[in-house]
């Protein structure tokens, strides 16, 4: 298996080392070879490096450490801006303004991200996701002076890991592999595919410090709660339709 | 540079020959390493090989021929399927239905699609992504009988490559790339971008036989128009809110 994905792990601790320019543009360089819809390209990476845009950008995802002390974060962008720009000065009219166009410059985003994670871990870097990309949209594109038709939908924070970490486990292969058709879970299957995770002492001990009875439950109501979801879905929802795509 | 990022081309001419159950595996091994928000692997892989439900879905992805000819396709989707069901197995009442859990899942599923093509090219095999699997959904989650909480996001053919292709030529690295914040473009960097794009012998050959004028105008005009946009639009936000996403 190629390394970079064998080996992948979350790093949230980091050395201060920059990280040179050549290693950085071999980096991007690899974002650029993904599949794109119709070869487009209609995706974007903001790279910020600059201390007071880190800072901005850590008070929008939520505080966390790594966006301050990783010397490089990423913003992966959905953008039909440039795209548009070069249909109305070429006497086209583009018809990108509506989810399904948002959609495809998702997919090229995302694509080009996980090019980039995968080149930086073969480089010897550290990568990080950061979930909160969605949750405070507009907030990043406050900061990043985004214009219309360009949207967040992932982030990365990336520097040289500051120790070791272990590889995270994974379900067995048959709670995402479907042969041939969708073949749904029993009773049994859920328990035997969760059996291990639900089993494991950082399970047990999850448990204990949020008082709760099931593994299931920390999701529930503590990490992804209802009602965060669909407070952040509206506000996500709110942004795409003021990029113009909804 | 990591070989497979380096050398990927979308192969759309296949050997008949099958891949081997361990090849298999291995790549899509691969794809569960990739990242998912909180660990919870909100995607899967629809693996279908079988004729008579890759003529099925020959049909929905708009009858492009790797479809039949390719030996694999992968479905991916955005699937919270699994996970409900464990936490509704668990005395825990999930709180996914809506639209940040829906695009969560996605993001799931792609960086994983990702790492299933790039582990497949390292070992000599070659993929095609097909857009169509956001148009037609809802035809290919029947095929695959797809249960709520699943819906496709992004598909491709796997097998051995028939013949060589050139590498696709990229935009030059600043229609991507920004440094520290969105730096918008002029008309003259505009120009600059799509240059050779614009004067390859390609375009001239693509404008001739479409009667148009600018390279612009066969995205806008004739490969990714207004109306089927907005058709496909409409038709997918359907979807995913029958999926029990919205």
């Amino acid at each position: 298996m190629i390394e970079a994905i064998k080996n992948h792990k979350s790093i949230r601790k980091y050395r201060p080392d920059a990280i040179s320019g050549e290693v950085l543009d071999s980096v991007l360089k690899a974002g650029t070879r993904a599949s794109t819809t119709g070869n487009m390209q209609v995706y974007s990476m903001v790279v910020t490096t600059d201390p007071v845009l880190k800072e901005k950008l850590w008070e929008a995802h939520f505080r966390q450490d790594m966006v301050k002390t990783a010397p490089v974060h990423i913003t992966f962008c959905a953008d039909f801006n440039r795209f548009n720009t070069w249909c109305r000065q070429r006497d086209a009219k583009p018809g990108y303004d509506n989810f399904l166009s948002f959609f495809t410059a998702a997919i090229d985003a995302l694509l080009a991200s996980q090019n980039v994670c995968l080149e930086a871990e073969s480089q010897g870097l550290g990568i990080c996701y950061l979930g909160t990309a969605t949750y405070n949209a507009d907030l990043i594109s406050d900061i990043l002076e985004l214009p219309a038709g360009v949207v967040p939908v992932a982030a990365i924070v990336m520097g040289y890991p500051e120790g070791e970490v272990p590889l995270t486990e994974r379900l067995p292969m048959d709670a995402v592999v479907h042969k041939e058709k969708y073949k749904n879970f029993s009773s049994e299957d859920i328990d035997r595919i969760y059996k291990e995770r639900e089993e494991s002492a950082q399970t047990a001990e999850l448990l204990k410090i949020n008082g709760l009875e099931t593994l299931a439950q920390i999701f529930t109501d503590k990490r992804y709660t209802k009602n965060d979801n669909e407070f952040f879905s509206e506000k996500y929802l709110n942004f795409i339709r003021k990029q113009g795509f909804l």
